[in-house]
């Protein structure tokens, strides 16, 4: 009698595999960091992607006014269908017309990104198969996908080709059990983004392997002067694309956790299916907060252009500010991004034989400068560093002058007059560059 | 080459086991009636379990005016922590006093109480192993478990003892794959309030077989006068309890997704692994909206008892003038609930051999008298149907009175006599029985 059995034993309660194997691994790594910062030296956190941290950046009054609005309205405070209100999925579908031609039945509404990428994962991925994710790429794929038994599989992204794909790599991981290719456009770290050219030849790998594309475009719209976003979806012939967005970042309200999924499947390769499957889903946690959903269609209708104009050229002067004063640091190479509102910085860790890695290169620079960088192993990608532009102008101007500081008091001696001779000449080439754009 | 092998194919996107296998039982049944309302009645919805629905119940002001003074904190827009913004862990920590000594470290927030209840299924139970389920019982369970491969066992409820549990069936169910039991109180669909000897009946089954409850309160306190509401955590001498709770119902904001996991664990039994396991799945969608979250604290803090008095008060004369209007309804059996919103009545099948079962009854009624109930099957459980109370008094009534209608056309002959003699005289005691209360 198993009843009698477990009697007499002790309790032992588990946590399932799922639990067990859910990790989040930049809050694993920012958690265990050991170090205070510097008393002497007010902290600046370059770490946190949330452009609402400082209050420098701020939803638009039409955001605001259409919650206000929403609140007084009785129907805000229901249950709505799990895929969303009918009129939220619709204004989203006129919201993404730039992605193709869609309809409020392809938009699946989810409680934030995070959920959107949950749900599509989980429908086309099965515990033992794989899911192509870049790197350096969103940790968020890890965290879902290997809880489930889905295996994820790295493809190279290229830091001297602004972090276009390596195609080659791409094709190359592709196997049997290849259930989608993950997209990041504009990318969170790299901050890049992505030209038709670029995305068609990305589509072609998908199209000859028959791999459906999930595109996180949650960033779309986010590119910088002199750069052109375009939606994947929309150059798609065959390849089935799920995209993931969501208001977010681009209207400056993350918390809300407001995001969607949209169906691109013009010849009906997902079926019914995949369709239902997504339905199914959407039935577990019935969506996002009817709160948000019934204010939807009016902050998508409202906001006006001007406002994302204003905090995009915020983020890219912010960026040319960076890479300005970055350069000055010895033994670093900061990229310049195209979008989005992060920086990735090489650490040349050859020239800092202080350092084993970057994770003690950002800790001693926590303790001695009070200034704070995600390692790239938040990537999985040693030896680099991402920083955050939405931090208030002289903040990062303060923050990046501390790093060049640090840098010239750790790199490595022989290497000091190399690096400064050698970086004055890039200044002044690089400082061209950045005012003719 | 497994690229040039594909390459030879058809397109072929399945939708995972997952997604296949996570049903809504209720969505399933309700999309799929074939039938129209009688045109010449207006339409009644007795299904829909969401109070907010017909507009007679609302939030009381304290509850708006928390979530108007959240829109204009800057705070409320960007991210919390994946387990939610202590303050608001905090308040639910207070609010929840009664369940036993807890502190904000045992709060997770959650997207509503159906993340609330994935989060603690997931955590608790692995592929192959089952958890125990009452039946009737609200069928979210299902829902979320069987997608997982967890295995769903039912114990049965008993209609003639206020829908308390058949503890040897419950013991019975037992084995040494069950992961948890599931405790609905107040139950959805039966309405029915455990005493506390009662649910330390149960305490001692979960306690001498060594396994976990899942405490589903999510209709905390909301009892009928007479009755008590004790929270089965506040009970446990060893056993966890993983209790599930949110606004929703309570507050009349359903569709707000504001849930929370508490975890009692005076023993540690959990330990760290089940503690660690639900904070490492709160970072796959982190959470609850922070406009919700922050407007938490002031929710839980002002909201008059009154107010949770008033509703209880009409939901209680709703439940005694359905009983007393369905008592005429030959073949049909209403059970007073004792609590939550919600009556059973059993539809004496037999006595209506036009109908084959609980769902032919239901269709039928539409198409005749325009008044939908959902059928027991439901809740896995045939022959009866239920209905939700909060509906306005008119319409409940006029519904009733369509039922009893519906009832005495479709009633056997031969029975008719019968049954009307014999409900005369339960009417007359019923009655008294209800005035004395």
């Amino acid at each position: 009698m198993s009843r009698r059995a477990r009697r007499s034993q002790e309790w032992n309660v588990r946590a399932s595999a799922l639990a067990r194997n859910t990790h989040n691994l930049i809050r694993n790594i920012v958690d265990n960091l050991q170090v205070e910062p510097n008393p002497d030296k007010p902290f600046i956190a370059l770490s946190i992607g949330d452009p609402t941290t400082f209050g420098n950046l701020n939803p638009p009054e039409q955001v605001i006014q259409a919650i206000r609005d929403s609140v007084e309205l009785h129907t805000s405070r229901g249950y709505a269908p799990s895929k969303g209100h009918q009129e939220a999925r619709e204004a989203v579908a006129v919201y993404s017309a730039h992605q193709g031609d869609i309809s409020a039945e392809d938009v699946i509404l989810s409680s934030g990104c995070s959920h959107a990428i949950e749900l599509v994962i989980t429908v086309l991925a099965e515990c033992g198969q794989n899911i192509l994710v870049p790197r350096p790429g969103f940790m968020i794929y890890k965290t879902l996908a290997e809880g489930l038994g889905i295996q994820i599989k790295y493809y190279r992204l290229l830091p001297d080709k602004q972090w276009k794909v390596d195609l080659d790599d791409l094709e190359n991981q592709i196997n049997d059990d290849t259930a989608a290719i993950v997209v990041i456009n504009p990318s969170n770290p790299c901050g890049s983004v992505y030209n038709k050219e670029h995305l068609s030849e990305i589509l072609d790998i998908a199209s000859r392997n028959q791999v459906p594309i999930i595109a996180d475009e949650i960033y779309e719209h986010f590119v910088f002067s002199g750069n052109e976003f375009t939606a994947i979806s929309s150059l798609s012939k065959d390849v089935p694309v799920l995209t993931c967005g969501g208001l977010t970042k681009r209207f400056l309200v993350p918390g809300w956790r407001m995001g969607w999924v949209i169906i691109h499947d013009r010849h009906n390769i997902l079926g019914r299916e995949v369709r239902q499957g997504l339905a199914n889903l959407s039935t577990r946690i019935l969506g996002p907060s009817t709160l948000i959903q019934r204010a939807l269609p009016a902050i998508l209708k409202y906001t006006p252009q001007s406002f994302f104009d204003d905090v995009l050229l915020f983020i890219e002067n912010q960026a040319k500010l960076a890479y300005a004063e970055l350069l000055r640091a010895p033994g670093l190479r900061p990229i310049m991004p195209q979008g989005a509102m992060y920086m990735m910085i090489e650490i040349k860790i050859s020239l800092f034989s202080e350092f084993k890695n970057d994770l003690q290169f950002v800790e001693r620079m926590v303790s001695e400068q009070s200034v704070f960088c995600l390692p790239g192993r938040c990537f999985e990608y040693p030896n680099f560093m991402r920083i955050v532009l939405t931090v208030p102008e002289d903040a990062l101007r303060e923050a990046c002058q501390r790093i060049a500081i640090f840098c010239k008091e750790h790199i490595d001696m022989e290497e000091k007059c190399k690096e400064i001779n050698s970086n004055i000449i890039q200044v002044t080439n690089e400082t061209e560059v950045i005012c003719n754009n």
